[in-house]
C-alpha cells in the first residue's frame, strides 16, 4: 500500500526578512516539525507586509497544497497586516472576538494596559479556530487549510505544539545522510544517478558538497524515501559508492 | 527628484532547503548585497529541484520584478536541474559552451578528470553571459534579467562580485534601527503608526520585539526610507517616542 503524499507550503511574511535585517529560521523549524507527521514542505515564499502580496501568496499556495503555514504580521502594530489579509482571502468578516479577547484580558490584567493596539491581536476572522500561544498569549489561528502564526521563532515553536493534532499526514519521508571525505561531486555523479534510476522513483538522492578550510572537503549524499526498506538499501549503496573511491564514508544520521 | 524603485526577487532552488536539512543564508546575503546598489528584494520563493517548479517560479518572478536572482541546482549531479530549466524559460537551446568548457578545462587539468558529469557544468543556455565563480570555477550565468548562481553560500558571495556592475539600481533605501529596552509593542503602536502616517509615505516603520531571557525584553524599531533627511528625522522621532516612556533608547546602527 502506498500512502498519499501530503504537501504543505510555508509563507513567511515580513519586510525584515526581505531586507536582510532578519535571518529567517522558521522555515526550517516548520519543515522539521512537519516531516515526522507525514507532511513535506513543497514550496515556500517570502512576501512583504503588503496586503495584496499576502493575499496573492496565500491564494496561490492554499489552492496548490494540502496545508499552508504562515509566519509574521499578527502583532499589535500598524505593519501587522496578516489577520485582515486572511479575512480578505476567505471573504469573511474580521473583528475583535470574545474568545481571543478573554485570553488577552487574562494576560494583560494588572501591570499592562489592554489598549486598542493590543486588542488588534484579538481580531480573528469569522470561522477561524484559535492557535494557542504559550509564550506571549496572543493567539494565532487556523482558517480553512491555513495556519497563521506569529513571526518570533520561539512563538512559532510554541504554536506548532497546538497544531500537530490538527494535521492529517500521509507517507512519512525519511532521509539518510552519508558523509564522504575527499570525494568530489563530479567523480560520483554518474553512479549516483544510476542508483536513483534503479530505485524507479522509490528513493531520491541529493548531493551536497562541504568544505572545511583550509583543505578538507567532501560530500553529503542524502537519500530520501517513504519506504524504509528501500531507504536502508539506499544508505548502504551510498556507503559502497563512496568507499569504492578508496575514501572514508560515514553514516551521519539515522532515519529521522 | 524621486528616483525609481528597482525591485528584485530571489528564487532559492533545492530540496534540501524545503526539507529543513539546510538552513538558507543566501537570501539575506543577496538582500544585503543589493540594498546599497539601490535594489530592494520584494519577494522570495523556495522551490524543489523539479523543472516545472523552477520554470513556473522564474516566469512568475521575472515578469513582475526588475531582476531575479536564483541559487542552487547548477552542479554536476542529476539533481541539478536549473540550467536546463532556464533554457526552457527563455525558449533557447542549451549545450556545452566553449567559453565555459575552457574555464573547466583550465581548472580540472591534472589531478581531476573533466568527465561527462563535470562537463554538465559547462552547459549554458544560448545567449547567456557567464558569471565568474572565484571559488570553484564552474560559472553561473545571466540570461535576460535572471542571474543564475550556485547554492553554496561562499560561491554565491563570490559570484555576486561579478554581478554588481551589471545592475542598474534606483533609489537606495536605507534603514535606521533604534533599540528600546523594557518597552512593549502594544504601548507604542498607536504613536508609531502616527509617525508613519505623518511622513506621507516617505518612511516606513517596522517594530520587532526582542527577548533576552530570563527577563530582559524590548523592541527594535526600524525606519526605512530613500530620503536621507526624512530618515534622520525618523530616527530621532523613534528615540523620542521610546524615551517618552521613561526607558532607554539606543541608536543601534548608522545608515547602511
Amino acid at each position: 500500500m502506498t500512502q498519499r503524499q501530503v504537501k504543505a507550503a510555508v509563507l513567511l511574511i515580513g519586510d525584515e526578512i526581505l531586507s536582510g535585517r532578519t535571518q529567517d529560521i522558521n522555515l526550517q523549524a516548520i519543515a522539521k516539525f512537519l516531516a515526522p507527521l507525514g507532511v513535506q514542505v513543497a514550496e515556500a515564499r517570502v512576501v512583504a507586509d503588503i496586503p495584496e502580496d499576502i493575499i496573492e501568496g496565500v491564494n496561490a499556495l492554499r489552492a496548490k497544497y494540502d496545508y499552508v503555514f504562515t509566519t509574521g504580521g499578527i502583532g499589535p502594530t500598524h505593519d501587522d497586516k496578516t489577520a485582515d489579509a486572511m479575512a480578505a482571502v476567505f471573504g469573511v468578516r474580521i473583528d475583535v472576538r470574545d474568545d481571543a479577547r478573554a485570553i488577552l484580558e487574562a494576560h494583560y490584567k494588572g501591570a499592562t494596559n489592554l489598549n486598542e493596539s493590543r486588542l488588534r491581536m484579538a481580531r480573528i476572522p469569522d470561522g477561524a479556530s484559535l492557535i494557542a500561544n504559550p509564550v506571549s498569549r496572543a493567539p494565532g489561528f487556523q482558517i480553512g487549510n491555513v495556519f497563521v502564526m506569529a513571526g518570533v521563532p520561539s512563538i512559532v515553536r510554541g504554536m506548532l505544539t497546538d497544531i500537530g493534532h490538527r494535521i492529517e499526514g500521509g507517507a512519512v519521508v525519511r532521509s539518510r545522510t552519508i558523509r564522504g571525505r575527499s570525494v568530489r561531486e563530479g567523480d560520483i555523479a554518474a553512479d549516483l544517478e544510476a542508483l536513483e534510476v534503479a530505485t524507479e522513483g522509490a528513493v531520491s538522492f541529493g548531493s551536497y558538497p562541504w568544505f572545511a578550510p583550509p583543505d578538507s572537503f567532501g560530500l553529503h549524499l542524502v537519500a530520501r524515501s517513504a519506504d524504509p526498506v528501500a531507504l536502508e538499501k539506499a544508505a548502504n549503496d551510498l556507503i559502497a559508492l563512496i568507499r569504492a573511491r578508496g575514501v572514508e564514508a560515514e553514516d551521519v544520521n539515522d532515519a529521522s
